[in-house]
């Protein structure tokens, strides 16, 4: 068992850290010193004497992860990665929550070196904490499964600092029962339970017996209490012989409750809702000088000796990188084929031929494209391993799971349904849409591999913080989010997206993809995989929907255009027969249907429509301009959108002269059919808006 | 205690029901059969020997409620409604699924006589039935305070059906966590633990210990397993039993944890998944029917016997309801003025004179919308007692507390801060905004009272999902939504709204409102109050903005409009000072007073520009045609909309000619005027927009 070397040297640099915090508040005059304060010695703890980190490689795969749960606390993180060397200096900590520095308000992924994930709304850090020990897993399945436990360079572990308001959020306790469930050995979170959130006192709502909650779930806990001796005591040595056993519980996950008093030693503030989230004022900052023995008129004052130490941190990175090196380095010679393998996911390419592996559809058959996704998926899913996935429960209903792989639990929790594999490849997250989405970005933040979770379009607003955090940090977490519109019929309004297309288009850098018909779903996953620049949400039809007849390039005469065309966002499907193009309809997924019919109706009548297919807004704007006039020529001002929804997404594309065939209420219970019909998604109200749109 | 009368033709109605379910189902092709079949005995135990409900009467006051969480389960309630005499007839379960029937797929508010909440999103029925219980606690304190428990006219129970998937989403964990914590003795919840979803056994995913997480939220936990004995044997007097003994705990909510074989006696589907989602097919239906005694070529088979016997509800129900009104009218007697307050509530009333009560915010001062907000709460909260509500630990921030007034909590709840009475009307949600959603949905279904809750707007993206269900509901929730811009500032972007305002929107039913001033506040309280067709959320922001000074009526000349017309949804606010109306301004919020500011400017090149306050474009588009006309005549096409979020919602107002003022991508951390000016939200901005909408 590892031993803590501790001295006077390492108590002054922790109070350095809270004197930093409180600072570095002080200086902007907002933010939160104190939970900055009181989990210093818990952060010191972890970042100079726990975590195996490289300070300079923040890329570093055999690295421990850290994840600020509480990431309104964000000087915990930003004192530390400036202590230890990551790259933030004092100027950082000075610029605290100003304009282009690089410690905002919350930690931000992609933005501070060394920070691993975006933390602030509350539940998402320790939520996709599980998702970032699904994929150490899952990685390790893919690399490295033959070694002992704890002995591959693949093996590392999660360290999480969360505050009673993550353990509040329903969305930790989804991923916690999971996180049980899946006997996550890695994960290792220290819940800082300091009893005092912006009410004041948790007692006022939050009474709970949190650590009988967490055993309920299967997980290991521990309690470590710096107030039990009634005196205040920060005894580093309990909590650090409390990681050391919950890394040695190897089959749970870990909970290590910390009682710590918020702000200590704030003379006046500590233990209040005060110190939370709002500067401390200058006398009790003075105050807390010197209690702490620090000069009350100095700030952000960092003595030689204590950077000297933390900075340690650089030389210790680069010695444990080396001897991990060592390792990785025989693996790789052991492991040729594998060490491919991860070459290739580290530079973010499909394998080679990936197009060949993608199913054709017949032409002229039906097929709904939840059952061609699911085709696509299996069919990928034997060329691209990095590929895995599955469903918030509705596996059968998504089609989102890949033939033959097993699933990505313990053996033990096999059922007769599902065969279990700690590597295996499908994921079963339980009625937890919001915890699966979190989930997704904790697998696509640690490693290359590429993770899918399925659920219904209408639950997309269940999991919707997690798909904007996702689009914040424009990171590639996949969505397939199937019963696509009111033609899933029965289920009703409560299950029955009708503003879901819009609200969800409204996220920035999230593509929503909304293939048109089997061949377009083939390559609108193709598309997905290839992007890693944002989260994509792939929508798809319960019902069956005509596969058209294509040839292999544009649209010309009475020949559609190829379904390769659907990495554009917007294509011309089909031209207008007459001619001159008097009308474009611009259609997305089973709607594609009703304007292709459309044209036809119009045909007859001498108007000649042009059928666009816009299987994503986001990707069609992302054109350049000739492509985008070409599909869309400014000079046809009569346009009608098609899509089971609300028109809202559409009325920028359409114009004043344009019109839209769209569903503008809440939907009921009756068969598809009948509700396309009482709701207008008719070729004859799609050839009534068009005549309405050329003022006919 | 109460005893259980239980013979044979009990037992034949609770075949019968099973068979009623699975004939549903098979007339029209899908549905879910599996828990209707198992569950019955549970939902006719509920219906026929538990519950006090008069079948003809569904808004008796002192009715015992009814929520079915597993709303796919409708059948559970849609039967017994049927064999109770609520008004279905067996032509109603014939018409299960389709058009118009009165048994759509899930059970729907408003729809269905006897239906007390619509269901189906899982876990949103549990966690609103915490705000049923709730809403009984509270109204009981308006009205009948001092009657010992349980002998008040007030007093009920609320009795839920939830199933494994209610108990996985995390809703139902931050709902359950407030449930134990506010000690709703009244609350009794049977959870149907079959063990089967769509995934089939829910071990793949499911594993935690429920039992002891309840135990951990402080919940009286018992546990009837019907499978102990190894044979399949559906215990009522055991399950009774154990109802009763929730009942007699009046310090704890309590669930059942009751083990069940979905399906069962299905020959061969029984305890599957397919049994969950499909209809049996006609050998598996047959199978059913024969070892239920019942004649395999019938469907829809009641005898005289059972539907005399269920049909006695009503009977019953009256009986219940004469005694129950002798207790009300004792009460009523002893309690006029209460009384008076009841009826009052009843009609849908604001007290006289409410207007008057208003706060009057002195002009040419500044004050953020938020502590305006606040003062408007506390002021109307002196003349109106059905007004209650809080936050989800930002009380200080979205300023929700009514001033005075004791917190709704038990008294040993109470903290230093907050001073706990279970009859107080400041509601503490903790970090769980979905779960407030839901509790104030069911304080609202409960009865005549108004709750709101409080967080950042951003956040609503937390409770989204029990927003659109209050809206497909049209019931009156209310959310105060603060923060809500950018203009919040250091927190960055995992704090900005940027889509939610659009979002929100763009959810049918709800309305939206943004008030322009710390006066338009007042008045969109009071409209928002005055209104009970649906869910409103007020946006309000962090920082202070000016207060117009104001004319009593109409703008004119250099008179700006009184703040009365906040119910208008959209008014002018400000007429062009030049004498013609050459563009228009639309602005919400803080963003109004740009929209002044550029009017002025424009004036001095001679260009008029009216400005149109737009606090809610749902209330707009209510009014009639000549009044959005004159507001926005038709004949003015340059037209600017200005808003600190997306242009989405603005599109189809300001047409192709107009231009918006808007943020279309992520915020960022920083004080708020460097945004505003660093992402364009300038009077500069304005101006040059208006010019361009001009053609300048």
């Amino acid at each position: 068992m590892a031993v803590l070397e501790w001295d006077g040297v390492d108590a002054k640099a922790v109070d350095t850290a809270r004197i930093l915090a409180a600072d570095a508040v002080e200086k902007v005059g907002n933010g939160h010193p104190g939970t900055a304060m009181s989990l210093a010695p818990a952060a010191y703890l972890l970042f100079q004497k726990v975590m195996r980190r490289d300070p300079r490689d923040q890329d570093w795969l055999g690295r421990d992860r850290f994840i600020l749960s509480a990431g309104h606390s964000s000087l915990t993180q930003y004192v530390q990665l400036y202590l230890g060397g990551y790259g933030l200096e004092l100027d950082d900590l000075k610029a605290l929550r100003t304009w282009g520095s690089k410690t905002p308000g919350h930690p931000e992924y992609g933005h501070t070196d060394g920070v691993e994930i975006t933390t602030g709304p509350l539940g998402q850090g320790l939520a996709s904490s599980v998702g970032f020990a699904y994929a150490a897993r899952y990685e390790r399945g893919l690399f490295d499964p033959e070694a002992p436990q704890g002995e591959s360079p693949f093996d590392h572990f999660v360290y999480v600092i969360a505050s009673d308001g993550d353990i509040e959020e329903g969305i930790t306790s989804e991923a916690s029962s999971l996180a049980g469930h899946q006997q996550l050995g890695n994960l290792v979170v220290i819940y800082d339970a300091n009893q005092i959130s912006i009410e004041d006192d948790t007692d006022v709502a939050f009474t709970e017996d949190v650590a009988a909650r967490y055993e309920a779930y299967h997980w290991h806990v521990q309690t470590v209490d710096w107030k039990k001796t009634g005196d205040y005591v920060e005894d580093v040595q309990e909590l650090f012989d409390a990681i050391e056993a919950a890394k040695a519980e190897t089959t749970k996950p870990s909970l290590i409750v910390l009682k710590t008093i918020i702000g200590w030693p704030s003379p006046t503030k500590q233990n209040t809702g005060k110190i939370h989230g709002s500067a401390l004022g200058g006398d009790e900052l003075a105050g807390v000088k010197k209690v702490l023995g620090f000069d009350p008129e100095k700030t952000f004052e960092v003595s030689d000796e204590v950077i000297e130490r933390t900075r340690g941190a650089v030389e210790r990175g680069e010695a444990d990188r080396a001897e991990w090196q060592k390792s990785f380095d025989a693996w790789a010679e052991a492991n040729p084929e594998r060490k491919q393998l991860l070459d290739r996911l580290l530079t973010g390419e499909l394998p080679e031929g990936v197009e060949d592996a993608l199913p054709v559809f017949e032409a002229n058959t039906v097929v709904s494209t939840r059952k061609a996704s699911g085709k696509v998926l299996s069919a990928l899913g034997e060329v691209v391993p990095e590929l895995w996935g599955g469903s918030a429960d509705l596996a059968e209903s998504n089609n989102t799971t890949i033939e033959g792989a097993t699933s990505f639990i313990p053996a033990s929790r096999s059922t007769e349904m599902w065969t279990g594999d700690p590597y295996g490849r499908v994921l079963h997250f339980g009625i937890r849409e919001h915890a699966m989405g979190a989930i997704l970005n904790g697998i696509v933040l640690h490693g290359p591999t590429r993770a899918f979770g399925g659920t219904f379009l209408i639950f997309s607003d269940y999991m919707r913080p997690a798909v904007r955090i996702a689009a914040l940090m424009q990171i590639p977490s996949i969505y397939v989010w199937t019963h696509d519109s009111v033609a899933l019929g029965e289920d009703g309004p409560t299950h029955q997206p009708i503003e879901q297309l819009s609200t969800l288009r409204a996220i920035p850098n999230l593509a929503v993809v909304r293939p048109g018909d089997a061949n377009e779903v083939s390559y609108a996953w193709l598309e997905i995989l290839k992007r890693r620049g944002g989260p994509a949400g792939i929508a798809l039809t319960r019902q069956d929907i005509p596969v058209f007849e294509r040839g292999d390039g544009d649209a010309s005469g009475d020949t559609f255009a190829s379904a390769k065309n659907v990495a554009k966002g917007a294509y011309v499907l089909a031209e207008s027969p007459t001619g001159t193009t008097d009308v474009i309809f611009l259609a997305t997924g089973s709607e594609l249907q009703i304007a292709v019919d459309a044209r036809s109706t119009l045909a007859e009548e001498g108007i000649g429509a042009r059928v666009v297919s816009v299987p994503s807004l986001e990707w069609f704007e992302e054109q350049d301009e000739a492509y985008r006039e070409s599909v869309l020529p400014s000079s046809v001002t009569a346009r009608v959108s098609i899509e089971a929804g609300l028109a809202l997404s559409w009325r920028h594309i359409v114009g004043d002269a344009g019109r839209s065939v769209s569903i503008e209420h809440f939907g009921a219970s009756a068969d598809y059919k009948t509700l396309f019909k009482k709701f207008g998604m008719t070729t004859e109200a799609a050839v009534a808006a068009a005549k309405e749109s050329l003022g006919h």
